[in-house]
């Protein structure tokens, strides 16, 4: 659980005693938005001196486009699981990748309000907020892997193999970054990618030794996926100047040490590796400058439903 | 996160070395289920002297179905809901349910095989998995409030208040079950119930102080759940009957205790209790006795549809 367990003793006393004080004393947050937290309340947003904020702004959204929408993904999966084990896991990796991308979102708002949608005045949507709910398609920055539509549970793991071994060399590196907000969330990314990982990891190689079918669809997945795996390890001059500047990860350097972790999969599973030729592939644009699928408008128009339906508040 | 963070020292070592140890070497659960982990392992689920086995497996079952069946509903409102602050709160909520229910599905299934709908010989399917996703809607014991058709957000809050304050209420007293296996579940969720009535609690004062449009929709969302608030502290005869056992609760003695808290919210919300008419209507069979709402039908079919498609396995 993300939350902090309240102490088990006051279970049976007035938890609601507290309602009426500050936190929800202001009339104007009232059934808008929830503004029970500032994601980043307390921590120091100041951009590191030197860097350009609107880089910074946009090397987040990548980041946290990432996470939003392979969290959405997961999310359909959710509950059609075909057990619960595999249910909770999946919410539970869903949740994670939400958690960062709200955090990352949050920061790029910070860093360049520029970046958020603008609203009408007075508008109680909060900037993380308008950022997921009210961008189109062209203005997501996530590599193109995250919003393909998903497939068979073959997918669902291949896809998060590739998405947190690359994400979790990634977020090592930027644990190091010099934007303190960068560093803490991918410090706290970090442990719930190793177990990401570690859960596409064994049913990788469930699947690849259980039975002809699975292992037909395992491949099957792999293939389709290995061409937008290249993606993700080219580079963005964003990434390249926000590297260069201590603040960013240039995902070139970190291409060997995650084809270590997929060649031990891939060994150990008896699976051999797609074509090198399928990774050439990439040059030009990409997702990262807004370069999309068409799924990832359809998926959007469902994720954001609610909240364009009601820009002014919750009804 | 209800799983355990690794060490993040390992993150980039090869994580992927033990995935041919024991815990997977035996290829006849390959590529079904998961199997990776007994939810009630190492723990002793010997039916506790003089109690009934299969009482005490359509007790678990009821418990389990209602935190089922609400997780459910909660998860398809998760990554729709307006801001991304409460798509994390209801997808923690849901995964809370979910985790709860396994282990009460699989409590119920230890104490009384009989209960666990018959696969072919060999199937792999664990048997929560059989409980949860091969029971037909009149074998699911949940109370009607669980499963009534999501509405917007009052909705959500209206019906996540009045369940966890009944169950929060309820587990409180089953942690000291003579059953160690229910004690335990008990324990853990009510940390877990007592963020969610919190949580609820919070939105409800939100909503009755906001606009007339969502003062509005909270007191009709109260007005539409309110008689389903009475089937949860009408007591089962099976409830009674584990209850002088020592085991189970019977819902009426914990029905003041939930009556203070809710009058609370009300009374700080400045909203009206509904007609105690309304809660005088609960006589006979109940979603206890697998009385149920066409609804729950169309929504097991939904949860069910992997599972049952493919009942040897995952293929």
């Amino acid at each position: 659980m993300s939350h902090s367990a309240p102490d088990p003793n006051d279970a049976h006393g007035s938890v609601f005693d507290g309602l009426l004080d500050g936190s929800v004393g202001d009339a104007s947050q009232w059934a808008f938005g929830t503004d029970f937290e500032d994601p980043l309340a307390g921590v120091d947003t100041t951009v590191p001196e030197g860097v350009d904020a609107s880089a910074l702004a946009a090397y987040c959204l990548m980041l946290g486009d990432d996470a939003l929408v392979l969290s959405h993904r997961l999310s359909e999966w959710c509950s059609r699981a075909p057990d619960l084990e595999d249910d909770i896991a999946l919410a539970n990796i869903a949740l994670d990748l939400l958690g960062q991308a709200r955090l990352l979102l949050a920061r790029a708002a910070a860093a360049d309000p520029a970046v958020v949608p603008s609203l009408p005045a007075g508008s109680p949507v909060s900037p993380e907020d308008a950022l997921a709910f009210f961008r189109d398609a062209q203005d997501f920055r996530n590599v193109r892997i995250a919003e393909v539509a998903s497939g068979d549970f073959a997918h669902v793991v291949v896809r998060v193999l590739l998405v947190s071994a690359v994400r979790l060399a990634l977020l090592g590196r930027l644990s190091q970054s010099r934007d303190t907000v960068l560093s803490a969330v991918a410090a706290k990314g970090v442990k719930e990618l190793t177990y990401h990982r570690d859960y596409a990891g064994r049913w990788f190689l469930t699947l690849a030794r259980g039975t002809e079918e699975s292992r037909r669809r395992l491949v099957g997945a792999l293939g389709l996926l290995w061409p937008l795996y290249a993606e993700m390890l080219t580079a963005h001059p964003l990434e390249v100047a926000l590297a260069a500047d201590g603040v960013g990860v240039d995902p070139r350097t970190v291409a060997d040490e995650v084809d270590v972790v997929l060649e031990q999969v891939l060994a150990v599973s008896g699976v051999d590796r797609p074509d090198r030729g399928a990774m050439a592939g990439v040059s030009g644009r990409t997702g990262r400058d807004g370069l999309h699928t068409e799924v990832l408008s359809l998926m959007l128009a469902e994720m954001q439903v609610v909240a364009r339906a009601h820009p002014e508040g919750r009804w």
